[in-house]
């Protein structure tokens, strides 16, 4: 483990949030800091591949409502049944700026290491074959990241 | 004051998010930090063991619109009236996994420290008595949490 | 660059969440701390001085939707269409307390560093001139905000 690390938690799956929070673990990055982003609870929505089938109906209720993947995320603010949302999606098209989906690429480029909660998939019923395919991810504890977290010269929650 | 500790600031009520806070809270205790939570806004409402009675309108207004204990937490996202609080509640009923009374059950047993926010407690109408009896709960002021978070290994705005 | 630093990203414009990001961050200026404010996204409305004249049309629907200024914005929580953010600034007012515009009139007397995110304002369409005018308020990218953090003893994500 590198000296220099910076931690993110994504709790939030909000498409604003999730934009802050791969720009700035990709900067920290491209400094040459170790990073590490858990995500838990509304965050692992941007690691879902495609809807899995839970075996309880009211996991499956609660799996449907949540998104899957970063180009369902809506915003935090103003989303208005997502229409917020394609509104920024629009202005960032107009102006080439990279997407939700870009930024995320190029974490994995990076090598930023995905942790992705334990006790929140098993609450949510997300299985790990539900979640992308990443070399870097792997499932674990909130005490692999206060692991990580202790130490580090950034850590956040967004 | 020992030397490696963690705060986290409750600005949030929501129970997802109060969840994810005292389950970094509690693992962090259990690898020995010192933590330190600083209850503020509408974190407050954690704290509240009953409706008090605020002497101006329009602070009972508020109050009564605010949740009291952690029972009466809603999410942060997909709240829907109470209906996805509920149903979150059910699927961890159904994989006995800690609820959030629980959680903060097991935080006063690892003896975290509690600061509620006196400013929010005078704008909100809030009274020591009316939050929960604990031993290491304290009303301080921000000065407090920043003596606290300032040498910290870990500092969260939740 | 002092040795102790405190930075904070405000990345909500909430009202609330405004209120107690320069509530710590006067703290620790006071406490002798150099403090550094990253505004991005709703955040940036904090620093609006009216609004603008974007050029695209889209642009300009996004910006009239976003708050201009301090006075503008809304709570995180119970808003109810601003009846939330004008209750709870009554009751400040009956108590005495310090408003948001007040905590950023003194966050500049005590020459707390503004960085404004540039990415954003590009892709939010606001311009340099479309922002207070403020001697330590300087528009930059995640770069400088990192260079900051790293190394700083509070680093927040409000």
């Amino acid at each position: 483990m590198k000296d220099e690390r910076a931690t993110l938690i994504m709790f939030s799956g909000d498409l604003d949030k999730a934009m802050a929070a791969f720009t700035i673990a990709n900067g920290a990055a491209g400094q040459g800091l170790e990073v590490y982003i858990y995500f838990t609870f509304w965050g692992l929505s941007l690691l879902r591949k495609e809807t899995g089938d839970g075996e309880l109906f009211l996991e499956k209720m609660f799996k449907r409502m949540m998104p899957v993947g970063p180009e369902q995320a809506g915003l935090s603010q103003m989303n208005f049944v997502g229409a917020g949302s394609m509104l920024l999606k629009t202005l960032m098209d107009q102006k080439n700026s990279a997407t939700l989906p870009d930024l995320m690429k190029m974490a994995r480029e990076r090598e930023i290491q995905f942790i992705a909660c334990q006790a929140s998939m098993d609450i949510l019923g997300i299985k790990r074959e539900e979640l992308i395919d990443y070399q870097h991810l792997r499932v674990a504890c909130v005490k692999t990241y206060l692991e990580v977290a202790n130490g580090a010269r950034i850590n956040l929650f967004i």
